[in-house]
C-alpha cells in the first residue's frame, strides 16, 4: 500500500492531506535559495502527502507508519526556518506540526507554560503576558514561528544577553522517538540524573526525534524597561566596551553594535558619519535597572563612547521585526541574506574586518556589513548581511553561494563559531566539520 | 596476554599500576556505604590494574586496548564521588585520571581556563585567581575533587544560584570516545550546530567517554561581597520569600534556607528556638549589590521575615567545607549522609514535610532535617540530612538503604527530582527511571 494511504488508514483521511489539498507553502520553508527557485520557476516539488497531527498519539501513529514503510518523515513547524531544512521530495512524508496548536498550562507560581509543540510564537508570549509573565524569547520572526521550532532550531531571541537562548528558557520537551516511544525530556528545576537527555532534542532540526510540546521556565514582567544608545568611533572600541559591560557583572537584557554602515539605517536621523552605534534595552527592577545605566554609561564612556538619544533604541524596539520580503527583493534581482556566527572577543574583530572586505570584493555586491546583536562573557555574535544584484539572474544562486562562503570562510579561518542560532539546514551542512570536528560529525551521525 | 600486560605494552610499565602497587584509594570513592563496608572489614577489591595516564594519547591508547580485549574501563578523578559510581572489580581496569594535571591555559581576555580533567578544583580556581577571575563553582568537595569530575556528574556549586551549575560554566569539553577518537565539544561562546555534544559527556558518569579536558567559562572576582540573614518563622515563609526574590529578578548568589533543626548548628549562638535561618552573599559591581541588599530586605520583611546577623553568614563561608570524615562517624556507629533533590515551588513544602516525617520515623534515626541551597525560576533544591545510630553493626547497610529510600520516594510520589547535583551512581540507579521515565532510560542506554 502507498504510504499515503497508509496513514490515512492510520489517521483518518481528514489528517492526511494528498495531492491538491497539499498547500503550496509546506514544499519549502523561508530559505532566501528555495524563494529564488520559486521565482525563477524551479518548484520544489510536494511531498507524497502531509500529516496534520492533532495529538500526540497521531505524532506516534505517523512515525510508526512511516518507520516501518522505510520513508522519511519530516517534521515542519510553521515554515520560518531560513537555512533550507525542509525542501520537499515526492517520496517524503511531511508532518505539519501547525495543527498541534493549544496551549496546555499556564502556571504562574512556578513560572511554566506549556504548549503544544507547533503554537505560534507571539501567541505563546501573548498568552503568559496575560499574567504578568513573559517567556523572555524574542526571535525577530516571533509572529512567524512556532515554539517547538525555537527548540528544533537552537533559536536565539533579541533580549538572550539578558535572558539567554532557548536552552536557558526551555524547562522540558515532549518528544516522540524513532521507535514510537514517548520522551518527557526535563521534570525537575535542575537535575545531575545522567546526561540532560533535553540537549538531545535541542538543534536537532528533526533529526532525532519530533517534537510535540515544549514547556518554558518563564520570567515575571520586568518592573522597568530603559533604553540607552552611544557612538564609537570604531567598531573596536565598541566590543571592548561590551565586554568590559558584560563581564563586569551587568547583563542589558539587549546589547547591540551596528557598524558604520548598518548604523546609518538604525539610527536614523541621528546618524553620524563613520560612526558604529551601541545600543541597550535595560530590564529588571527598578533600581537594578537605574544601577546598571549609571554604570554601563561611565563603562562606555571610558572607551570613547558618546551618548546618543535613547529615542534610536525606542524606533528600533518598534520596527525590529519589519523586513522586507523575499517577493519585493527578487523582483529587483536582489540576492540577499544575512549570516549569524560567534566568536570570542578575540578573534571578533579579525572575523569582522576579514568578512566585510570578502563580501565588499564579491563582484556583484553592493553591501557587506554586520552587527553584533548577542553578548556573552566568553565573547560575541556577528551577523552579517549582503546585498548583491545581478542582471544575469542565472547566476543568482551561485552568488548567493558564493557570499554565504565568504562569512562562513572567514568565520572558521579565523577562530569563530559558524552558526549561531538559525541552525544548520542546508545552508551550513559543508561546514559543519568546521564547528563539531570529524568525531563530532560522527557522533551526531551515529 | 592478560589486560595488563596489554596495556604495560602499550603505555610503558611506569603507567599502569598493578598487584600491591594499586593504592588501597583506588578501589572505590567517597560513597558512605563504601566506607562502612572497609570499616566492617568487607573490602572491596582491587582493579585488574591501573593506568596513570599523562596525556591525552594515553588515553587513546587505553581505551583501545580495553575496548579490544572487551574489559570494561572504570575512569576515576579524585575520588570524591559520594554516589558509588566506582566500585573495585577484579576484572576491570580502573584509569586514574589524577596523573593529568596540567594547566593547559588560561585567557584573560576572553575569560578562559583549560586544565586537564585529572586537575584539582580548588587548585584551578587558585590558578585563576591569580589573575582576578574565578571559575565561580564552589562545590563543598572543591579541594578534593577535580574539575574533569565536576562535569562528569554534572555538579553544582554553593554560589550556583548567582553564577549557575557547571553547564552554566563549562565551556568546552576534551573527551576520548569509546572508538578512540578524540572529541572537541564546544568552540563557540554559542551554537546552533546540532544537538549540543557537550550535554552527552555532561552527567555521563564514565559512560559516554572519558573526559580528558575541560575548559570554563570564567568571571572576574566580584568588585564587592556582603552577607545577609534573615529568620522566618516556618520553612513556607522561608521559601516565598525566596521564590519573590528570585522571581523579581535579584540573584543573590548563595540563598539557602536552614530548617529549624539545621538552623541551630549554622546559626551557632545567634539561633532562635523553632525558626528556620535565610542566608545570602551578594556578589557583583558594587552599585547592583547595595541595591539587590535593600530590595531583597524589603521583599524579606514583607513576608514576615526577620534580620539576623551577618555574621552567621560569614562564618558560614569559613567553615562552609569542614566535615566529619565518614571514620570519625564509623567509629560511633553512627550512620549518616545527605541526599539532594530538587522540586517546583508548590511541590517543595509538602516535598520537605513528608521526607522529613518519613526520616523521623525511621527506628534507629536521631535526625532527619534539610535546607535548601540552590534556588531556581521554578523552583529549589532541598538537601535532607539524616543521622542514625545503632548497636546492631550488621544492620548499618540496610538503615542507610532504608533511609535513602524514604527520602527518594517521598520526592518522587511528591513530584520532585530525585538527584539535584552528586549524580546516580550506584545510590540512585534504580530510582532513575523517576526522572527519565522508560523511554529516557532506554533512550541514554542505547
Amino acid at each position: 500500500m502507498a504510504i499515503d494511504a497508509q496513514l490515512i488508514e492510520a489517521l483518518g483521511s481528514t489528517k492526511v492531506l494528498v495531492g491538491d489539498a497539499i498547500p503550496d507553502d509546506r514544499r519549502h520553508d523561508y530559505w532566501f535559495l528555495s524563494h529564488l527557485h520559486e521565482h525563477q520557476g524551479r518548484h520544489a516539488p510536494k511531498p507524497a502527502c502531509v500529516v496534520r497531527p492533532t495529538s500526540v498519539e497521531d505524532v506516534v501513529a505517523t512515525v510508526n507508519t512511516c518507520r516501518d514503510a522505510g520513508v522519511p518523515l519530516i517534521p515542519f513547524g510553521l515554515g520560518s526556518g531560513v537555512c533550507g531544512g525542509v525542501i520537499g521530495h515526492p517520496d517524503h512524508v511531511l508532518l505539519d506540526m501547525s495543527s498541534m496548536n493549544k496551549v496546555r498550562d499556564i502556571d504562574a507560581t512556578n513560572l511554566l507554560a506549556s504548549f503544544d509543540a507547533g503554537y505560534n510564537g507571539l501567541e505563546a508570549e501573548n498568552k503568559v503576558a496575560e499574567q504578568g509573565l513573559t517567556i523572555g524569547h524574542w526571535p525577530q520572526s516571533i509572529s512567524v514561528s512556532s515554539v517547538g521550532g525555537w527548540v528544533a532550531t537552537r533559536a536565539s531571541g533579541q533580549f538572550s544577553t539578558g535572558y539567554g537562548n532557548i536552552e536557558d528558557i526551555i524547562y522540558s520537551i515532549e518528544a516522540v522517538m524513532p521507535d514510537g516511544s514517548v520522551i518527557n525530556a526535563g521534570k525537575a528545576p535542575r537535575a545531575a540524573a545522567g546526561p540532560d537527555l533535553r540537549h538531545l532534542l535541542l538543534g536537532s532540526e528533526g533529526t532525532m526525534g519530533i517534537i510535540t510540546g515544549v514547556t518554558f521556565s518563564l520570567r515575571r514582567a520586568a518592573e522597568k524597561q530603559s533604553c540607552t544608545a552611544f557612538f564609537a568611533i570604531t567598531m573596536v572600541d565598541g566590543f571592548e566596551a561590551q565586554r568590559e559591560i558584560i563581564q563586569s557583572g551587568w547583563e542589558p537584557v539587549v546589547m547591540r553594535q551596528y557598524d558604520a554602515q548598518e548604523a546609518r539605517r538604525v539610527a536614523g536621523d541621528h546618524f553620524r558619519e563613520g560612526l558604529s552605534l551601541v545600543i541597550m534595552v535595560h530590564e529588571g527592577p527598578s533600581e537594578k535597572v537605574d544601577a546598571e545605566i549609571e554604570e554601563i554609561t561611565k563603562i562606555a564612556e571610558g572607551f570613547g563612547l558618546e551618548s546618543a538619544p535613547s529615542e534610536i533604541v525606542t524606533r528600533w524596539l518598534e520596527h525590529r521585526n519589519h523586513v522586507p520580503s523575499w517577493g519585493e527583493l527578487l523582483d529587483k534581482n536582489l540576492i540577499v541574506d544575512t549570516v549569524e556566527i560567534s566568536a570570542p572577543w578575540t578573534k571578533v574583530n579579525q572575523i569582522y574586518e576579514t568578512a566585510v572586505a570578502s563580501l565588499k570584493e564579491g563582484p556583484s555586491n553592493l553591501i557587506g556589513s554586520a552587527h553584533s546583536s548577542h553578548v556573552y562573557r566568553s565573547g560575541i555574535n556577528l551577523y552579517f548581511t549582503f546585498v548583491a544584484q545581478t542582471e544575469k539572474p542565472d547566476e543568482m544562486a551561485d552568488i548567493y553561494t558564493d557570499n554565504w562562503q565568504r562569512v562562513l570562510t572567514a568565520t572558521a579561518k579565523n577562530g569563530g563559531g559558524i552558526a549561531h542560532h538559525h541552525g544548520i539546514g542546508r545552508v551550513r551542512k559543508d561546514y559543519l566539520v568546521n564547528d563539531l570536528g570529524e568525531t563530532g560529525v560522527a557522533t551526531l551521525r551515529k
